[in-house]
């Protein structure tokens, strides 16, 4: 039997995504969102939202593209600062120190420091309520080669992405290797 | 210096969402889906991507409806199971041995064993190329007694949900405990 909880966001794990932009000075911007995922294979699309009172929403629909990039535990306190603080009033690259690289895809840095980044021209935005969802086409993704396994694709256990619980506001890493995805359930279909 | 590995889906953590549906027929399925997140605060939103070759799509399309079921790392060969096979041809939950709970909030079933589910409610449909986004508000969560803290919320520590990784296509748990957000960051915002 289970307990009713209400009509709320609860679902884990959310992500921990850090959107570059520039806004109409020319300036670039970082936030941190968890309202993302990726949603479409073909073309590749990551679809992130976000509230319209943040700086980062106008500077979207100004620049039609922005960039994700994904921080590494060693940047956990530069990634949560990117959540509290607002682009509007203060230089967040300059205060934690990391260096924008300007894509050269799009119009959007990206944080030099972290790991892995998306570069996204955006393609569709859908008002939904409090949040605003916009679908950017993944142009490239690029890697610091450090985090690439033997088959040169990124390895999430050299990555060390950070999880997002949005109940408690907590962070955590990434856990133990459990299984082969499109494996582990053949046993149960073989009984068919 | 970072290389660039193409225009490719790639982020960490993506989630292990089962999605609940009925076909036409009033017959339950389940399928797995990454390609998913939170997508709006007010009123609470959940994307999913679907491609439309699944059988879930026709289902939503159907029936306007879904949930989503959040499988504890207890029932990792299930969740991949209804990755693997599709409810054209097969009956997952009785090969699974799991049971579909018709939501008394929307025309979908869940899954019984899973720790926490959602109930939605189709809001949008955006098509966007081999998949299509749905948009489905939350109309209620449930969640078992026994992965609640002792303030009554979801602990991500007692639901042990599953991540996945769509580089390797391999699963994880969750990791340990990093911090609190919106609070490790203050420091660097203290410096302004």
């Amino acid at each position: 039997m289970k307990k009713s909880l209400g009509a709320k966001t609860i679902v884990y794990p959310t992500p921990v995504f850090i959107v570059g932009t520039y806004d109409k000075d020319g300036r670039p911007n970082a936030m941190n969102a968890a309202w993302a995922g990726i949603c479409c294979s073909v073309p590749p699309c990551l679809a992130i939202s976000l509230r319209q009172a943040t700086y980062t929403y106008g500077n979207i629909i100004e620049q039609k593209a922005f960039t994700v990039s994904i921080p590494s535990r060693d940047f956990i306190r530069e990634a949560d600062y990117f959540g509290i603080a607002s682009g509007r009033t203060e230089d967040k690259f300059s205060h934690t120190g990391l260096t924008p690289v300007k894509s050269d895809l799009v119009h959007a840095p990206y944080v030099q420091e972290f790991p892995l980044v998306l570069e996204c021209q955006l393609l569709h935005t859908l008002e939904i309520g409090l949040h605003t969802l916009f679908v950017g086409e993944i142009k490239d993704v690029k890697a610091e080669e450090s985090i690439l396994d033997q088959d040169g694709k990124p390895d999430i256990e050299k990555i060390k992405p950070l999880i997002f619980s949005p109940t408690s506001l907590t962070y955590y890493g990434i856990g133990e290797y459990l299984g082969q995805a499109f494996s582990l359930g053949k046993e149960i279909k073989a009984r068919s």
